[in-house]
C-alpha cells in the first residue's frame, strides 16, 4: 500500500531510508543507555554527570523523534520498537548495576563516538539523493559532538 | 558493595525492588509502542491520534523515571537497557509499517489493560513492605487507568 | 452496553460507582453554592471573601472533573446534571439575596462540613475495592479540610 | 435593604436584572451540560469532542461571572443555586449514560440554539435601558454563536 | 494646523472631543486620588483595601490612555496636564493625612459615583455621532461599575 | 445545501454577510500591502517603520479572522481567495521594488483611509440587522483609527 | 538604484532571486488558501483540519517573512502584492463556499505537492550561487514536507 | 493622632520628610507631563519617541510610589492629590495641542533637567540624617540622568 | 478554646497531631541545617553541593508548611518557634565554621537518615487515625528518601 | 584555617562580621515567627493577615541569604543553626497556640521594631569599614520599615 | 596532549579550524564596535540605532559562542583572549568618543561587510571537510546578512 | 562638542569618569577572560565549572553595560573598544590550550581579586564627587565579591 507519496526517486527513497532507519535506532539506543546510567551513576561527581545525563537524553530523544517523521515524510515507515533497537543498534550496552561516575564518562564517551561515526556516513550518503534529510542529519551531528567534547574534556 | 542503605529490611526490599523493576520495563516500552504508532497511524483520525498518543509517551516516560528513581531510593539498581525491555516486557509488540488509525486504537487499549493489570498487582504486593513505593504506583496507575478509558471511549 | 471495561470486579465497580457518584455532586453543589454568595456577599470583609470563595470554587471545580473522569475509567457513567445536583446534594442551600459576610464565613463551615463527613464515609468504603479511587478522594479531602480550618479559623 | 445604589431607573433596573438573571441560569446550565456530556461521550470523535467541550465550558463559566457580577453592580442580586438551575434554565436536559459522539454534537447544537435565541431576545430589551449590559450580552452571544456554527459544520 | 484629519464631521467631532476630554480628565483624577488613599489609608482593612485601591488605579491609568489615544485618533489634542486635572475634574479632593478605613471606602464610593454619571451622560452624547468611540466608553463605564459594586458591599 | 443556520433573517443575513465580505477582503489586503511595504521599505527611519507595519499586519490578520468566522458563524460562507482580494480589495496597490521611508508613510495613511470610509459604512449598514457583528466592526475600526492617527502623526 | 549591495555576483543575484520570489508567492497564496478552507471545511472532522489548518498558516506565514527578507538581503525587492500571487502562485485556487473535511484534505495535500516540486528545483538552482539561500529552503521544504505527510496519512 | 512611629527622630524625619514629599510631587508630575507628550507629539520620529516616553512614565510612577510608601514608612504622610502636584511641582508645564518631535525632546531634557537638580539636593540633604531613604532617592536619580543623557543624545 | 473542630476523634486527633507536630520541627531543622552548610561548605565540589543543599530547603520549607497546615486543619496548633525547634529537633546540630564538602554530604545522609526513619514512624502511627494525613507524610517522605539516595551516591 | 581571603583589614572584617551575624539570626528568627503567627492566627482578619506573613516570611528568608553569604565573601563563617538563633536571637518569642488577629499585628509591630532597631546601628557601625555590606543592609532595613508602617496601619 | 579527539582527519581539523578561529574573532570584535557605538551614538535617531545595535550585540555573542564550541568540538582550543582579538579582527576600529547616527550606520555596514566577506571564504573552505561546522557558519552567515542589508537599507 | 551636559562639576565630572572608564574595561577584560576559559576548561569539574563561568560573564557583560551608560549619563564618553580593552586591562591574560579545571579556578580567583581591589578604589574616590555613580560601583563590587568567595571556597 502506498500511503505516502516519496518526493524522492525509488532509489535515492531506499538509500535516505536506510540512513534514517539507522539514525533512529541509535539515537533511540542513546536515550535509553543515558537514561540507564542517569539512574546508576555513583561517585564524587554524581550530581553534575546525573544533570548532564538528562541532556543527553532530551536531545536524543528529540532527535529521534525528528528522524522518524522524516522517514514517514519521504514514504519510509519507521521502526522504533524495542526488539528493533536491541537487536540493530550501534551502540554497546553497559553492565547493570551501579557504576562508577569516571566509568560513566568514559562509557558515554564511547557510545557518542559510535553514533557520530556512523552519523557522518549517513551524511555521505544523503548528500546526492535528499539535502533536506542530510540538512537535518547535520544539525544531529553538531549536537552529538558537542556533547561528545563535553564528556572528553572530562575524562581528562 | 552497598552504595544506597535501604529504608527497607532485606525481605521487602526483595518485593518492592522487583514491582518497581517490572513496572519500569512496562513503562519504558509502553512509551516505545505509543511513538511508533505516534509515527505510523494512517487514516481519517491521524491528527487526532497522534497528538493523543504523545500525551501517553509524555506521561510513561515521566512514570519511568519516578519508578527507576524509587528503586534507586530504597538500594535497587534499576534496568532500563534496551535487552532487558525487549525481553522482560508485559506489553505485546506490533508488526512494523503503516497502521490504520482504528488498528491503533486497539493496540493502545490492549497494551494499557496489560500494564495495569500488572500495576493493580504491584499495588497489591507493596502495600505492606512500602506504602511510599505503593504510592507512587497508584498515581501512576489512575493515570494509565484514564488513558485506557479515553481510549475505549474512542474505540466503540 | 459494556463501553468501558472496568478494571475491578462488579461489586467492587458498584461501591466505587456509588462514592464518586456522590462526591460529584457534592462537589459540584459547593462550586455552585460559593459562586452564589461569592456574588452576593457583602460587609467590611466583602473583598477578602469574595476572593477566597473563588479558590474554594477553582478547587472544588477541578476535583468535581477528578472524580467525574475516574468514574468513567472504572465504567461509571457519572452524572452531573443541574437536576441530579439538586436533587441528591448533601449541602443546604442557602437563602436568595445579599448575605452579610460573618453569615456567608458560617455557610461555608457548615458547607465544608458536610461535605467532609460524607468524604470520609467515601474514603473508607473505597479501601478496599480500589485504592487508586482511595487516594484520588483523600486528596481532595485534604483540601476541602484545609478550606475548612481557613474558614472556621475567621469565624472566631 | 438598599446595598447597592443603581446606575439606573428602577424600571431599566427590573427589565435588565430580569434579561441578566436569565442569562445567568442558562449559562450556568449549559456549562454544566457541556461538563456531562465531556465525561460521557463516546466514539471515534471522543479526543476532539472531549477537548471542544472543555471549551464551552470554560467560556460558559467566564461569561456567567460576568452577568452574574454585572447584576451585583445595577443592583440585582443574582441567584445561581442549583435548584434555580433546575427549575428555571431554557435548556432541554439529557438523558444519563453513554452518548455517542454524533448524538453530542446534536444535543450542543440544540442547547446552543435555544440559549442564542433567548440572548438576542436580551440584547433587545437591554438596548434601551442600559447600553453598558447590552454590550456584555453582545460579547457573550458573539462567542455562542461561533461554537454554534463549530458543531453545526461538524454535524454535517 | 489640521494634523489629524477626522474621520468625523466638524461638529461630531466637538461633541465627541468633549466627552473624551472630560473622561481623560476624571479618569487621571481618579488614579491620583486612588494612590492619594492608597498611601495614607489606616485601619484593620488596611491590607484588603490598599490593594484594592491599587487595582482601581491600574484600570483608571489604562482607561486614560485609551481615551487620550481616542481623541488624537479623531484628530482633538487631549489635555491631561496637572493644572487642567485639578481645574477641570469632576471628583471632589480629600483633605490630606491618614484617613481611616472606612472613610477611604466612602470616598471611593462618592468618587465613583461622581464619574459614573458623567460617564453616563458621555456615553448619551456620543452615541449618535461615533458609536466608536462610544464602545470605549461603554466598556470603561462597566469597570467603573464594577468597582462602585464591590465598595458599596464592602460599604454596608 | 444549508449547513449553518443563522440566527438573521434572511434579508439581515445577506445585508450583514456582505459588510463582513467586504471588511474581510479589506483586511487582507491590507495586511499584504503592509508586508510588502515592511519589506521594501528604505530611508532613515527604516528600523521604526519596519516594525511598526508588523504591528499592522498582526492587527489585520488577527481582524480577518475575526470577521470571516463572524461570516460562517451566520450562515455565510467567505472568501478570502487571493484572486477574490485581488478583484474586489478597495486599497489602492503599490508599486514595486524600494520605496522611500516617507511614502511608506503615505502609503498607509491611504491605505488605512480607504479601509476606515468603508469601515464606517458597514458599521452604519449593520445596525439594524445584527447588533453582535456591528460589534465587532466597531472594534476593529478602533485599532485602525488608532494606526491612521499614528501614520498621520509621522507625516507631518 | 542600487540600494542594497549583494554578495552574490549579478547572475547568481538573478538566479537567487528568482527562486526566492517564487517560493514568496507559493508561500503567501499557500496560506491565503489554509486560511479560506480554515473558515469553510465542514464535516465531522472539521474541528481537528480546522486546527491543523492554522498550523499550515502560521508555517507559511513565517516562512515567507523569511525568504521575502532575504530576498532583501541580497539586494532583490520581493514582491507579495495581491496581484502578483494571484498571477503568478504555483498553486490552483479552489471554489468558494463550503467544503466537506475529506475535500479539505486533498486540496491540501494537491496544494503541498505543488509547492514540494517547485521548492526542491529551487534548492537545486540555488546550491551553487547561494548556499545561503539555499539553506533557508531547505528548512522550509522540511516543513512542507511534513505537513504534506500528515494530510497524506489521514487521506486514507 | 501619631498613627506610624518613626524610626528618626523628630527634627530628620522633617528634613527627610520634606525630600520625600517634593521628590513625590516632581516624580508624579513628570509622569503627567510625558503622558501629555506622549499623547500630543508629531514629526517624523514619532513612534520613536512615543514608545520612549511610555518608559519615562512607568519609571517615574514606580518611583513615585517608592518614595511614598517611603514616607509613610517614616511616618510622614505623602500629598500627592491633583491640586498639590499642580501648585507646588518643580517641573515647568506645556502648552496644550500638537507638539514637534525636536520639541518634545527639549521638553523632556528640561524637565529632566529640573527633576535631577533638585534631586540631587535631596540626595545631599538626608545622607545625615536618613541613609535608607538616601539609598532610594539615589536609585531614582541614577534613572532619571540615564533618560536624560538619551534625550539630550538626540537633541543634538 | 475550642477554634477549629476536628474531623478525628479526640485520641486519633492527638495521635495524628503528635505525628504532625514532629514532622513540622524535623522538617524546619532540616532546612536550617542545609541552609548552614550551603554558606559554609568548602572544597572542589562546591558549587555542586551548594545548590544541591538549596534543594533540600525549597523541599524542606514547603513540606513544612504542609504538615503546620494540616495540624491546624485538624484542630491542633503548631508550634515551630526557634526555641522548640531547638529543643525538640531530631536532627543533630553541627560544628559552626568551613566543612569540606566530602564532610557536608555525610551530614546530609545523617541528617535524612534520621528525618527517614521517625517519618517512617510517623506514617505507621497515622495509618489508622487519618489517611489523610498519613498521604502528606508519605509523599514528603518519598522526597527525602530521593535526596538520602542523592547524597548516599555521590558520598561513595 | 584562611579559607576565604577578605577585603577587607583585620579590625574591618570584625565589626562587619558582627553586624551581619547579628542580622543573620534576627532575621532568621523573624522568619520563624511569622511563619508561627500565619499558621496561628485566627479571627476576622484571619485570610489578610495569614497573606500578608507570607510575604514577610519571603522577604526575611532572602534576607538572611545575603547577609549570610555576604559574610562568606568577607571571609567570615556565618552561623544560623537553630540553637545559635534561639539563644541569641533579638526578638521576643510567641506563646504558643491559637493567637487572635489584632494580636498577630501587634506582635508583628514589635518583631519588626526590634529589628529596625538593630538594624540602624549595623547601618552606622559598618559605614567606614565596608559600604559594600552596608548597602545591603540599607536595602533589607528599607523592606523592614515598610512591612513595620504596614502592620502599624492596620494596628489603629 | 590529547584531550579532543577529532572526527576529521587531520588537514581537515587544521582547516576548518582556521576557518572557526577567524569566525570567532571577528565575532567577538563585532560584539565589542557594537556596544561601543551602542554606548556613543548621538543624533535624532538615537533611541531607535541604541536599540537595533543591541540585536546585532546579542546575536553576535550568541555565534560566537557557537562557534568556539564547535572548534572545541572538532579538538581545536579557540583563542578569544582581548589581545587576539585586538591583533588579528578582520574588522576596522572606530575612533573614540561621541559618533553621528549616520555615521554609526556607515561604520556599521562596513563591518558587516567585512564580516560577510571573510565568512563567505569560510563557508566556501569548510564544505569539503565538515559539513556540519559549514552549517553552522551558513546560518551565522544569513543573519549577518539580514543586518547588512537593514543597516544599508537606512543609509539612503 | 558638548553633547551632553553632566550634572556634576568639572573635576568631579573627570574623577569620576576615570573610574567609571577603568571599571568599564576590567569588566569588558573579564568576561572576555570567563568566556576564553569557559571554551578550554578540561578536566573532571568541567561541566560545574563551565556553567559557573557563563553566570560570571553574564554578570560582567551587565556590569560593563551599566558602568558604560552611567559615563555617557555623566557627559563621558566610555571606551570599550578591543584595543583599549587589551591595552588598558588590570586583569592578566592567559595562556592559550586546554587549561585543568584547577587553573581555572586559580585564574578566576586571581583576575577576580585583581577587579576588587581596583574597584574597592573607585569606591573610594567616587564618594566625594558622585555618589550615583558609587552606589552602581558597590553593587557590582558586591557580586565580584560573591564570585571571588565561590571560586575560593571550591580552591581549597
Amino acid at each position: 500500500m502506498t500511503v505516502v507519496k516519496s518526493p524522492l526517486a525509488e532509489q535515492d527513497r531506499k538509500t535516505v531510508g536506510d540512513a534514517l532507519q539507522g539514525a533512529l535506532v541509535d539515537l533511540i539506543d542513546l536515550s535509553l543507555l543515558a537514561k540507564q546510567v542517569h539512574w546508576n551513576v555513583i561517585g564524587p561527581r554524581f550530581r553534575s554527570i546525573h544533570l548532564q545525563l538528562d541532556e543527553v537524553v532530551d536531545a536524543a530523544r528529540s532527535a529521534s523523534d525528528t528522524v522518524a517523521e522524516r522517514a514517514s515524510a519521504i514514504g519510509v515507515t519507521p521502526d522504533g520498537r524495542a526488539g528493533t533497537v536491541s537487536k540493530t543498534s550501534g551502540i554497546d550496552t553497559v553492565t547493570d548495576g551501579w557504576v562508577k561516575d569516571g566509568e560513566v564518562v568514559g562509557i558515554m564517551v564511547a557510545a557518542l563516538d559510535a553514533c557520530i561515526t556512523r552519523m557522518r556516513e549517513r551524511i555521505e550518503s544523503t548528500d546526492e539523493p535528499d539535502p533536506v534529510s542530510q540538512d537535518l542529519l547535520i544539525g544531529i551531528t553538531a549536537d552529538l559532538e558537542k556533547f561528545h567534547w563535553m564528556f572528553q574534556a572530562e575524562n581528562v
